[in-house]
């Protein structure tokens, strides 16, 4: 670091849109030495409070199950050029994690959530705000395959927990800050043209950092 | 020149979509000395042949109202390094003037037209396709200024035209080609991020071109 503003980009969209898919693919050409990645997922507040067959029933999707004023008291340390702490995350259990993990600050912030641009104090800490835009029903198949793979749920209660609480907080909260957007994506981390672009948008800024 | 392939940009996007002003705003980023503008509109079919009222009430926004062979061997020629004629139209008359205009190459060819992305032709020439993405009631008020004050049209008679061609066209031509776009820019030339990045991506064309 520089000493200068890092670059913060918000990637937005709904469920199974390629939010990360797409981020890896421009941290890969960027170069990870330069970026730090961040999910407003890791901040989902702690239910361990909670027994564990309620917390699968409860909304994870309305902006109120995430804390995201420690995502930003993050960011302000990471844009002010301090290390930082952020939240560690069990998905499968539904719980924080004791430990914290410690973040070094660099030049290029990537924030992906699918809640991002829902919400006023995250837009003002954007300096470039993108929206993956992908088909619902392919969205909703990628979602399917992620949450029964990799979490260990079965097709059933990811199908009710999508039709109960997913796809209406995408509508209520996802869509409408949609218009939020500088540049909305389709098609997600496959994309090589829009890869290709804002790749060469962060070479640009890293240059002019480096110039400075 | 450097004998390379020019970077061809396509700007799709409805009518009062804002695609000129995006256009304009970053020719004047990017230098206009390294830029060619074409616009789809400048290859109407001649209606010479037939009585002016008749050619008022012609449907402009079917694909099959403009010659985009010619638009396409104008395009190849640009990108073979070689000069060569356009067409010039007369919007007010709806007539093709006799005389043409000579283009030179030059390295970045802006492509701008509301059926760009509807022609598998075209597509196939651009390399990156944005599509400006205006809301509709924005759109159709410009539409109506522009056509007022630029074409000297009546108020009654832009709402019909409006209404039972552009409209329809729209939704049968437009919207449905929206997916080929690799970048979907909102609030159109008034999006100073998304006109930020499409220079820093021309940017990097240009040095890579000089590099090379």
């Amino acid at each position: 670091m520089t000493g200068n503003k890092p670059l913060v980009i918000g990637i937005a969209g709904g469920t199974g849109s390629g939010k990360t898919t797409f981020a890896n693919a421009v941290i890969r050409q960027v170069g990870a030495e330069h970026v730090v990645w961040l999910a407003h997922d890791l901040y989902y507040r702690d239910l361990n409070h909670i027994p564990l067959h309620e917390r699968r029933i409860r909304n994870f999707d309305h902006p109120a199950s995430l804390d995201t004023h420690l995502l930003v008291a993050n960011l302000r340390d990471l844009r002010a050029g301090k290390p930082t702490d952020i939240p560690r995350y069990d998905f499968r259990e539904h719980r924080r994690l004791p430990q914290t993990k410690r973040i070094d600050p660099r030049p290029v912030i990537l924030l992906e959530g699918i809640l991002i641009l829902a919400e006023q104090e995250l837009l003002e800490l954007l300096d470039l705000r993108i929206f993956i835009d992908t088909a619902s029903d392919v969205r909703v198949l990628r979602r399917l395959r992620r949450d029964i793979e990799e979490r260990g749920r079965t097709m059933e209660s990811v199908m009710e927990q999508y039709l109960k609480t997913v796809r209406p907080m995408h509508l209520q909260y996802v869509v409408p800050n949609k218009h939020h957007a500088d540049i909305i994506v389709p098609r997600g981390g496959f994309n090589e043209t829009a890869v290709y672009m804002l790749t060469n948008h962060i070479r640009s800024f890293l240059q002019s950092e480096q110039s400075r």
